[in-house]
């Protein structure tokens, strides 16, 4: 069993409420030792604080602030599940940025969110990763970050 | 065992042929207890019934219904595979959907996916998934949607 | 153990050295007998050797040479990480491939991928696949590739 709960009120940092998807799916399944989360919008209080694409509307540290929030959704999403303290290590990120067709900075904004995961899980927090920039997300948010992690066998 | 290939005909579907890749890839691929399926298209008999994108050629109950036909098709791909009734559960749905910029009602169009998911499967059907806006897809097809699931040990 | 490194050998093939990531994420990571690769793209000696979109700037058969080398590249990072010979199959390939909107062809590129995995691993490189046209990939690159392997247990 691991601490970090512990870790994140060290870093001053609370996980939101999950808002329960309505239709047939779920904020996070588990398969196994293995969780697989939704593709998490940056959330806050149920709003998103930004909307719009990169390069246009957002620039590229408030979308990394915006990946660091859909991250911590994404957090959130597999505590409310199995609990934050059983997750072994973080395995895969998935990162989509809605981006005008001449902005190629996506891997600067989904660095919000690789930070954020070594921030908190140290080691077990570096993951394999990919970000991509699509045409528009859902609600117009401006990223979407979905985890694939580990737990503790 | 469980029985979803009777549910199915209680629903009065009929699973698809499954359409064999030309080149290096396949429809499903099995590792362990667990399938993947290919992006599949919303084809129907060998035909996608529209092309094009949301926000513009497509409309979101067209899409839906696209997405609908294209779980069915990868639930062809993986009875094909394994057999259906060796499913325990679905795991996780990626939706991609053909979108306009302007249009940010993705997760509608792959309710579709979603909601077909749960009437075959019931609390077994409940995913994680993530949807998306993107570009332009094979084809010009408006949705392309992919399966992980997870089979009775 | 496979032999696989000779194949490589057998198609003339060298693996290009693996440049690190800069931040919280790596190149590879592996979870029990898996190993789900980062994105990669198709640098040559640390250079992208073109640039642009498919449907403007990058026609076909350019860009499948780009998937090809970006799946070599993914090859490099599983082998850096577990060495090449243990992989028993893959699993699954997805290829983000920029594009223009009226560009439907992404399946002809990533067919470069799949093709070349088809090369080196025979059977064992049949893989469930998903091909998307995305507005923009990083660094303005053409084609993005990633990989989830099985390994001999």
């Amino acid at each position: 069993m691991h601490i970090w709960t512990d870790r994140l009120v060290e870093l001053g940092i609370t996980l939101p409420r999950v808002a329960e998807p309505v239709g047939g799916y779920a904020p996070a399944i588990r398969s196994g030792m293995h969780v697989y989360t939704s593709g998490q919008l940056p959330f806050v209080g149920g709003t998103l604080p930004l909307t719009g694409k990169l390069g246009d509307d957002v620039d590229v540290a408030q979308a990394a602030d915006l990946a660091r929030t859909a991250a911590l959704n994404a957090l959130a999403a597999v505590n409310a599940l199995v609990g934050l303290d059983s997750v072994a290590r973080v395995i895969k990120v998935t990162g989509y940025v809605a981006s005008c067709p001449s902005f190629t900075d996506q891997a600067k904004v989904i660095n919000g969110a690789s930070t954020f995961l070594h921030e908190v899980f140290g080691q077990a927090g570096i993951h394999a990763r990919s970000a991509v920039g699509v045409a528009v997300l859902p609600l117009n948010s401006p990223v979407e970050v979905e985890l694939h992690v580990e737990l503790d066998s």
